[in-house]
């Protein structure tokens, strides 16, 4: 699907200059995506993350794509259009919000690599950091947690549409992080995540 | 036009709850609106009231209109149906941002009534602080300023759906704040709006 044009006529204004919102709020935002499987532990994650965030003082949102589905992206469908329009409004909702200065967590099955190049070149475009973060389980395992019953339904035959049986998930090539909820724990993946994000420190822009 | 209903089989995530970040952060966050004839003076007063809370170091954003039209809402019409998607989509960002404990500051026409109103009813249901500030000028005010020139083109009928010459705009019947741009200077503006916000604080909720 190729992204919707800007509207005719609407003049973007001249926004607060990124050096000084740094300048007073004493940092930048960034947005770090949290792609994987149903089931693979993204949510989990960027819960503990947002936390440790907010425990050292720093802005931090989880976006989920269930919860948006509810809101920002009510009404969409799950076929590749809706999926991609879905992933197209979570990257401006994590734009705007890393843009205010918070770090947006976005943990989203988000199963095409074009949908999420989208969205990281949305934020290049800003000169704002994306870090892809690939959460990385086997099918089997996730299909064994299958905590809403999804797997079991789409094995049997009866959820087309569903990412890992029915439908594709595309991984990552070069993610800028990869936790492995298998073999990670829910605190080993946070700290990974808050390092890679402190690295982006390193660059003057987080 | 109905609001989209949410994507069957999505369950919305149990986010952190409002106390836990307001303790966390120091502060909740909230929305205020300004809404107004093109060239009321909307995003001059957003950008103001935007450095003023920064400065204070308090978290806050602007999202105006156009800027929108070019991201999270490109490609929409400037039909009623198109207006009220815009106004939507502004709304659930504006959410998002508050949510995070940021000011958002919406600057937006948003002309129909209706269309505000189920941003505020959205606020209500997250139990946020929603202002609708009325940006309040003269039709023949904002004509004179015309910045853009598309008065003076919608006036020779050159500019079909333009709010206020071609397309109608419902003031508010009673915003929580009235900025009359032609007899308060900006920073009389702010200030009013500083006091807006601070009585939230009152009800414990900014």
């Amino acid at each position: 699907m190729t992204a919707p044009r800007p509207t005719p006529g609407a003049v973007p204004h001249e926004p607060l200059a990124a050096e000084v919102r740094a300048r007073f709020l004493g940092h930048l935002g960034a947005t770090i995506w949290l792609t994987g499987l149903p089931a693979s532990g993204k949510t989990t994650i960027a819960l503990a993350l947002e936390r440790a965030l907010l425990s050292q003082g720093r802005p931090a949102f989880v976006l989920d794509g269930d919860t948006l589905r509810h809101g920002l992206s009510a009404g969409l469908s799950f076929d590749a259009a809706g999926r991609a329009e879905a992933v197209r409004r979570a990257g401006e909702a994590a734009l705007l919000l890393a843009q205010s200065g918070a770090v947006a967590i976005a943990s989203l099955v988000s199963p095409y690599r074009a949908d999420r190049d989208a969205v990281r070149a949305r934020h290049a475009q800003s000169r704002l950091p994306f870090l892809e973060a690939f959460v990385d389980v086997e099918l089997a395992v996730a299909a064994a947690r299958d905590p809403k019953g999804h797997y079991k339904k789409a094995l049997a035959g009866e959820m087309p549409g569903f990412t890992g049986v029915s439908d594709p998930y595309e991984a990552p090539t070069s993610p800028e992080l990869r936790l492995a909820t298998a073999t990670m724990s829910v605190d080993e993946c946070v700290q990974t995540a808050l390092v890679g994000l402190s690295r982006c420190a390193g660059s003057g822009s987080f």
